[in-house]
């Protein structure tokens, strides 16, 4: 039922606190929720939409729905979304469960030491999708991956890379055989590596760049060549520019 | 003196057209406004700041800000900015005149084809101002570069990097010797390309990509590989990785 009850309840999901609690995110509007529904890698707990999101779902779609759908109003909609505007559907699923311990042997990793911006986390998300990396390993200070902005802005790339929180020293530490990537202002030309089938690529906080003691772990520093004045590059553009030149 | 007509004043400058009819824009945050303010490549109209920022400032910027500069308390500060939380100083610039006929021969420009969000738009001019490019056309669907979203996303690179918007078709047919490169999603391998001196590079909206009528004028349509799964790239990630490849 469409109680102020769960009005409460979808809006707490905006708090990370809430989404540990609960075991669950929210997703909203009809590309992402309808690939999220598609795919069932996220099980699907609720969803509330208006009656011509519903009207419009091809038939294999509206079955999954079924014992979870709440057709509600448009002003309930406005109440309950976490977007500027709302966009006829929300849907609340399960986080799904991850391997924290996979194996990055013969593939390549992403590391991040506390990416803080959420739309910078879920754009990098997708990237990493798009260059086919499985495991992303994220500093306990990088944005959450349930955060909605985050949600949002991978497009359902979510659901295809696995995002593992955990102390990035110590799991840098517990792989001694894999090369290490850094990405620094003062480090090698990017242009100067030869395109490789296996490493761990570090990416920095938004303004202090890598901690030092994760610094220390790195076999090799790299650095895009700057030709005109710009201090620095957006962390997930650069993360973009890297994962493209060393990716095979 | 900061009046009620202060505060409305400021807060007019939101809206683009309060911008373009009083030929003024704000920047908010020390890093950016001194930055702006030691540059002075945009005019200072008036600064409103907290006494914390005047008294950190060096000898030479302050003179700068003489006959400008208003303090103010810490809640008035939040009443006149944009941001989620206001940032030490808030100042009025003047608007940049900018050749809106730059001679594009020996250089690389950039046409953005209805590049919508803001966000987008700040880290695309930033990614110009690294890559050394000195001139970006826009449609004029495009953000305006005087949104506080794109000012504050440019990091100051806005200074370095001159925005004409115009109908960009138009223009395009007014470079008759200058190659054309179209980012698409099935185009040639951006791999197979070397780089090159002189060029211009076409990148789309966020969702539709480039308009028909301006694919039509491209030389070359170029690719990012995709190795995994996700549909596309963020506009400014793929800018970024075409110039990175590209710009010699």
């Amino acid at each position: 039922m469409f109680s102020k009850t769960t009005v409460k309840y979808i809006q707490s999901l905006q708090h990370k606190k809430f989404r540990d609690l609960e075991g669950v995110f929210v997703a909203e509007g009809p590309k992402l929720v309808n690939e999220l529904l598609e795919e069932e890698i996220f099980s699907c707990k609720a969803i509330y939409a208006l009656e011509d999101w519903v009207h419009g779902l091809e038939k294999n779609l509206l079955k999954k729905t079924e014992g979870r759908l709440e057709i509600i109003k448009d002003f309930e909609l406005e109440k309950i979304s976490g977007l500027s505007k709302s966009n006829h559907v929300l849907a609340v699923f399960e986080k799904k469960i991850i391997n924290t311990q996979p194996s990055i042997s013969g593939k390549f990793t992403l590391v991040l030491d506390d990416i803080q911006d959420p739309g910078n986390l879920g754009t990098i998300i997708r990237i990493a999708d798009w260059f086919g990396i499985e495991n992303v390993i994220c500093s306990l200070h990088t944005a959450d991956m349930y955060n909605p902005k985050v949600v949002q802005s991978t497009m359902a790339s979510l659901q295809r890379v696995n995002l593992i929180y955990t102390d990035v020293l110590q799991w840098l530490q517990q792989q001694p055989g894999i090369k290490k990537y850094a990405a620094t202002l003062n480090g090698k030309d990017l242009k100067s590596f030869s395109t490789i089938k296996e490493g761990v690529i570090i990416m920095g906080n938004e303004s202090k760049g890598i901690s030092e003691a994760v610094m220390q772990m790195a076999d090799e520093k790299i650095t895009i060549p700057r030709i005109g004045n710009a201090e620095s590059l957006n962390a997930a553009v650069a993360t973009g520019i890297i994962l493209y030149e060393l990716c095979q």
